[in-house]
């Protein structure tokens, strides 16, 4: 909280206070907790970590809430925890509307809870969640923890490895974004928002502000980036650099981005007549920015047609690459159980041939594809449960829907009049917010994490 | 063709012409195959197994097409197709408006389209289906092949036992119709759809029409009991009857339907203020024919409330019981992930606990668990892969998605200004309408029996 109290200091804005203070009551409920905690230390067990890794979770949004509550934005406190867990979660979905008039204090919270969030995210799956052996994250811990493929086995290493390529990669988006004519301000709170494939924007615009198609290029380039397994950027410094095209999910997830980004610019040359070379960049930035689940948009591209409309919704289903800062469904999964179906399809065909099923390299073992099943059933669960509790709250099946997905999946924008990627989530009632939060907070922690604490069993001794 | 003909001479109308044409023309083309495919009968093998379903259901559809195209019913090809694989996949979503005013031979037609097809689901997901070891339906072989607790072993008894059990509870629903009130005719055709679960009716109004309740009450009983699996009827007839609530998926799914008829009924006393009584009639009725994938409507419910809109859409997804007519994702499938996700939670907390998963009397076998996945994942693949194509068309993202939705659940109607329960898909362009058609038909064949054969390497041998 330091930095923007600094940066609003020297735009001798009121807001520094704020964060000050945030900081101060922060600072004393730690002091508090470490106090009451001392002692002998609990016996870890998987239901701790559990529970650890929520509370840490849910402790950091409201931190991140506390300044953006009591700072000049007029919000309600649902509305400020959720513009907080929108932003750890990388979803980017906002409240607030007349960003372009913020001090420059809240606007740098906002984008260093999303860059926060992202380390955090690719931390979390890959340091904490395996030793849980929690979820679809387990695949990723077989990949990580090979013996035969170590990535600087310390942990230490690892992590510090994931760092320096994080903060690398944003200074490098920031200095494009720099040369490409931003000002320094917003090239920094975006590259922030870029890698993190989070999408607040320092403008109500987004990246439309700019109306500048190389900047819409860079952006585009970066987003993708985030979206890649942060191993493969640790793995590109030794020596069997090609080992990235034996991630199967790399390909499958660049091949949908290119194929999804041609379809929308074919059908908007045919259908808008949009010259084809303008069509393609920004059809590629948008949808690149929902399929990574980023959230920025340059235009409001549900006006474009109803077919692209239709392709932008399965983008906000697929989400990227497992073990990156994006969310969703993930490629690895859709590998997984199109592998599971193609194997099943043949036995069903030929019953006596066997078939080993080999992701990558590696076999895929009867526990993983459990685990892709279980994430795939409480994806959709969560997502009509969602639904259900927001239409009761009174919102329209399509805002309902599609805003529980938009959730889930951390993109950030939604589909309908309401929460469109012209529109924002400012007019619903709290109540609504409360169920977005919970919704993204369980996508982002890829539901297991959550939902096995709601289950009286585990409770059980 | 026979019996729509003798109705319509009986009520002298012109169409009996058609009836007696189109079966001309399908008695021709069956002496030209029987002749084309003399000589040795070929091996049979799974694919042909696969081949010979799909291909079945299509000429059946295209010979229940022909009727209702060349009849005084002013559709299109695409359309006749359309109303055809909507009857005999119990979808019951029409082309057709002004039903009170059509001459009685193809509104009987409609209707026993919907009744064969029903007939004809339950016979190839019991008989024929589990000698593929094909989808979802081979965990129905486990239960009526299973050697402990035979259901009169012989597939003769049990073919006759299941047309006994329809045929009864067809003519017991038709009885009832007609002592409340409705014309003979009315209560024949209501009849067939009610226990099809396929939901064509002879009123534009559909059950709307009689504005009576208690017709409403005893289709409510009727469709719940089309949607039961319909071995339990003729096991009702051996010594030990309460194994009825052994089959898990039983309770689950009558559960469902009270908890959310009665949710529907508490909003609307809430919201629009209806007289409870009143309210839980026509919820349960509506719901009821949405979740036994039936399709009737007594009211325009999506202008209920946004919340009776959440939990008709969230029953669009469940669908009734597996070995039954209805469609959906059934309540079996839905218990074995239940049980899935519960046992890895277990897992996750106490690693070294043994846990043996069973449905009912029957142990889970791993291959279930990965049947169940496939269906699950090609069920909201083909999902959405129906709403792009659909918006690809032109159509907009909720009329896309709740076409897709309803059709590969074989529900009937969907959400929206265009396809809900006041509106029908006669605006449609034919694209969408062929679109429609092969949703159903891979909804209604359980996908597998389908997309198995678009797979190039399930050809190669």
């Amino acid at each position: 909280m330091v930095l923007p109290a600094l940066v609003d200091l020297a735009d001798s804005n009121d807001d520094w206070r704020v964060f000050v203070g945030s900081g101060f009551m922060v600072g004393m409920v730690c002091v508090l907790i470490a106090v009451a905690t001392r002692g002998e230390r609990p016996k870890f067990t998987p239901r701790l970590g559990f529970l650890l890794v929520t509370t840490v979770w849910l402790f950091a949004t409201v931190v991140g809430s506390l300044p953006i509550y009591f700072s000049s934005v007029n919000v309600t406190y649902a509305g400020a925890f959720f513009e907080a867990m929108s932003g750890l979660t990388t979803t980017g979905s906002t409240v607030i509307s007349g960003l372009d008039a913020l001090p420059p204090g809240i606007l740098l919270w906002r984008s260093l809870l999303q860059w926060l969030g992202g380390i955090g995210i690719i931390g979390m799956v890959l340091l904490i969640l395996p030793s849980l052996q929690a979820g679809g994250m387990a695949l990723f811990h077989m990949e990580s923890s090979d013996k035969s493929d170590k990535v600087l086995p310390r942990v230490n290493q690892l992590t510090g490895g994931l760092i320096t390529a994080y903060v690398t990669l944003t200074m490098l988006c920031a200095a494009a974004y720099t040369s490409l004519g931003m000002s320094f301000f917003d090239a920094i709170n975006h590259a922030m928002t870029t890698l993190s494939t989070g999408g607040y924007s320092t403008h109500d615009a987004s990246m439309g502000f700019f109306e500048d198609n190389r900047i819409l290029v860079a952006s585009t380039l970066f987003m993708i980036l985030g979206a890649l397994p942060f191993v493969v950027y640790i793995k590109a410094f030794l020596p069997r650099r090609f080992q990235l095209w034996r991630d199967p999910q790399i390909l499958v997830f660049l091949m949908t981005c290119l194929v999804l980004s041609f379809s929308i610019a074919v059908t908007r040359r045919i259908i808008n007549e949009t010259p084809f070379g303008e069509a393609l960049i920004s059809s590629a930035f948008n949808l690149v920015s929902v399929i990574t689940t980023t959230g920025y948009a340059s235009d409001d591209y549900t006006l474009w047609s109803n077919a692209a409309i239709g392709i932008f919704f399965l983008a906000t289903f697929l989400g990227g690459c497992a073990g990156s800062t994006s969310g969703g469904i993930k490629a690895n999964r859709l590998v997984i159980l199109y592998l599971v179906v193609r194997a099943s399809f043949r036995r069903l065909v030929r019953p006596h041939s066997v078939i080993r099923l080999k992701y990558g390299n590696d076999d895929i073992s009867t526990q993983t594809i459990q685990t892709v099943t279980i994430f795939f059933f409480l994806y959709f669960g969560t997502l009509l449960m969602g639904t259900v509790l927001l239409t009761m709250i009174g919102l329209d099946l399509i805002t309902a829907f599609s805003g529980s997905l938009t959730a889930i999946s951390n993109v950030g924008p939604g589909f309908g009049q309401i929460i469109g990627p012209a529109g924002n989530f400012a007019s619903l009632p709290d109540a609504a917010l409360w169920v977005l939060s919970a919704v993204m907070l369980l996508g982002r922690l890829e539901l297991v994490t959550v939902l096995i604490l709601l289950f009286p069993s585990v409770w059980m001794d």
